[in-house]
């Protein structure tokens, strides 16, 4: 008999949002699963870890090959209860996701979804994040089906340079026509309050924003979902700008102490 | 008269941590301080943002040159209301911290003081991120005094590159030797939960983890440190791991729609 990879699934929306469930649905045909997701929804939480505070897991599903557990932690919490606790040792493939938003250009920074898979690759498990770039509820996630097998396929019998997981983001569109690996685009989003006063007369602030793309290139992530293929972009977990440490010697210069 | 520059100053520990009243000290020297800090302790909240609950400003002080304010966000919270509630536009620089305990090697990601930094950064605003390597409430930073002193004239004076800000991060010694610009680390937190059983019999676990540097390098920010010197590393907002795009370019074959 072969042995079946292990594939841990997380996300960001919560155990209950569709894109996990869907994501979980493609996912068990290649292995067996284990589930650790957020009780309730964890969007921007970046790479927060929960150190103030006991966690808790709580089974919902045990079934031959398919374990599934919700947490009352962040996305980061979840992939390090699911190695330790559940699995006691390393999944052969961490997939989180799919997120109702995209993950693409700047947004890898704020994503829950993509922090559970940097972490991941902290650990040394070849990871990958499923996005969609549509904030809906409910989305019709079966045109990225045959994508999600292929790239999961691939990495499992491949894996992923050390250091290195993926960024994957899905098109809105009936048919993706295919694959682009490309570079995070250089984007940011325009921020702005919308700035109100409460009943009892004082200000409050929510945050609103406006996603601006500056980036000038073609062969990045942003593009290549404007002209409906997913992107996979490959992120680093080492964020040194290598090609500035020369250029900043100089800083260096006159604090040597004698 | 010189117009004096404008500096925004945040932390993640929270606005009555030791560290940020340093740093407020010393870098009221430098121009005019507008301090936006979490009223409350942040530290681990990575890049997280508030988006299901209203953000809420306090002013504590207001006096020439010199503005301070608590926040009920996260620290990126505390950038964005900083540069758009507070300022109503772009500070010229942005300084982080300084935090209790490292912010080496794999730190930078889940760090909120750093998180602060990229948000800076992302901004376009020339952006520092402080840390020292001890996790005490009462600890002396002034032979960090100098040090900062010289990195933010620095920075105020030639800028950074676009998509770079900077992870300084001191020993704790009564001397710091000088400054290394170095890259961080390849390190790792080897997670444990402490785990426990609550009075009504059920489960719950606490994080904990031990700090394993698994770099053979030298030129890296844990060994600078060790060293005594400060370590300063040059970081990217830019996470592709552009020397993985050809070598995934594989994932696109036979994926294409005909």
């Amino acid at each position: 008999m072969i042995k079946r990879p292990k594939i841990l699934v997380t996300n960001d929306d919560g155990i209950s949002a569709q894109g996990i469930r869907f994501l979980i649905d493609v996912i068990r045909d290649l292995g067996d699963v284990i589930v650790v997701a957020p009780d309730s929804p964890q969007s921007g939480m970046g790479h927060a870890i929960t150190v103030q505070s006991p966690l808790r897991i709580k089974m919902i599903v045990e079934e031959d090959g398919y374990r599934e557990y919700s947490c009352n932690g962040t996305p980061v919490d979840c992939v390090k209860l699911g190695e330790q606790v559940v699995l006691k040792g390393k999944p052969d493939l961490l997939v989180s996701g799919i997120n109702h938003g995209s993950n693409a250009a700047i947004n890898v920074v704020y994503s829950g979804t993509m922090a559970a898979v940097i972490e991941g690759c902290i650990d040394g498990i070849p990871s990958i994040g499923f996005s969609m770039d549509d904030f809906s509820q409910h989305l019709n996630f079966e045109p990225a089906r045959a994508l999600i097998t292929h790239i999961a396929s691939q990495v499992l019998q491949n894996g992923l340079k050390e250091g290195v997981c993926l960024n994957v983001n899905f098109p809105v569109t009936e048919q993706i026509k295919g694959i682009k690996v490309t570079h995070q685009a250089d984007a940011y989003w325009s921020e702005e309050f919308d700035s109100r006063v409460d009943p009892r007369g004082r200000n409050y602030h929510w945050l609103i924003g406006k996603f601006v793309n500056r980036d000038n290139g073609y062969e990045n992530d942003i593009n290549a979902m404007k002209e409906g293929y997913a992107s996979v972009v490959p992120i680093k977990i080492d964020l040194t700008a290598y090609d500035q440490i020369e250029d900043l010697k100089y800083l260096e210069q006159n604090t040597e102490v004698q």
